[in-house]
């Protein structure tokens, strides 16, 4: 397994996406304070439009399993954006997923594990993560899944 | 703009209200480690009361936006009797905005930008947050809005 | 009131159980940046199996105040697992509770507060945290209460 992010995602023949407007109507898709950032809640997105569904409804756990799998290269490519350098990271710390569900579904962890496993994929040992799962009563615009994750970078010099 | 944040909140017609007890039952309104501070979810109050409702319900998408800034200035007085002195504030790092909602309602952003747009206004660049925005279930004595955040204040020497 | 957390937990009656595996699927129960401590989302187990249930439905608040004690348990163990000496704790910084519950459910706080208190009990000061409290629409397994912590620790030499 490569140890520089970049050729480790050209190994599993992920292709980071153009890297969106990082600053949205009232707050930033990123925050750093000391060498930990906080990143903001990511939606679903699929064909760059927003990827609705509530699980237990109309939508399958390998189906949410694959929106969290999409968030997680769209939170990778946040990182990418707020460290130009993917390697500059020391640990994913924390990563909260939130399932838009139903009051009876009951499969967040499975659906969440898509980004988990991302994680571990793309960065071995510092990608392995806190967690927490759960499912909420609907997302904004709709979305099926929403993550937001803590990280920790390198000092700065 | 004023760079005193007391004067910009005199410039904004906002009148901290006397601060409330900081000691809740089993826990306080914030917690520092290092210099960031960890504060407590604010659930929304109107006239003293709690402000209750359910998005996509019955309280609309106006009035949720309207809760969410009363929260912020809440969260604001909070800030001021934790610091001591609001100007010590060097970062609004995370904001995480619980909306109580339908499994319907999907404009939670629009109604946390009540808070996120006061904290720009009040705070400036320093305001500028990361965010995360969901509809939940239900939320403590039927609040519609409740919020928490995480701030970076400046090293006491 | 004893100042070493074992004694404590002596005075308190309180076993922690064997140390559960520290590694789940794709992700661990806690992550520590600097030197604070991210600790995972621990659903609610009664008799090794998961609590399951809905507050509003078909579980009292009394029940799920004491499931939460119960998660505070597993929580300490966590950390025990974790820091290998309680002792070391320096802060309870912030925990976040959530509660499987209805859309008309609006007791989460009595809920949690199962746990804040616990903490409070082996704690003391030290336990003294900032919290937030929420309904959420389902939890992984359907156990009625999940709770997830940010701990401080001393800084190791």
């Amino acid at each position: 397994m490569s140890t520089n992010i970049y050729d480790r995602l050209k190994e599993l023949n992920i292709v980071l996406p153009p890297v969106p407007p990082q600053n949205v109507a009232s707050y930033v898709m990123s925050v750093q304070t000391g060498n930990v950032v906080f990143v903001s809640g990511h939606i679903a997105k699929k064909d760059g439009a927003v990827w609705v569904g509530k699980l237990g409804d109309n939508i399958t756990t390998e189906e949410g399993k694959a929106a969290a799998r999409s968030i997680g290269i769209d939170l990778i490519n946040t990182l990418h954006a707020h460290t130009g350098d993917l390697n500059k990271i020391t640990r994913i710390v924390k990563l909260t997923g939130l399932v838009n569900s139903t009051q009876t579904f009951t499969e967040h962890h499975l659906v969440i594990n898509g980004c988990s496993n991302l994680l571990n994929e793309v960065f071995g040992k510092v990608g392995v993560h806190a967690r927490a799962a759960f499912g909420v009563a609907q997302i904004p615009l709709g979305s099926c899944v929403e993550i937001e994750m803590v990280v920790e970078v390198a000092a700065s010099n």
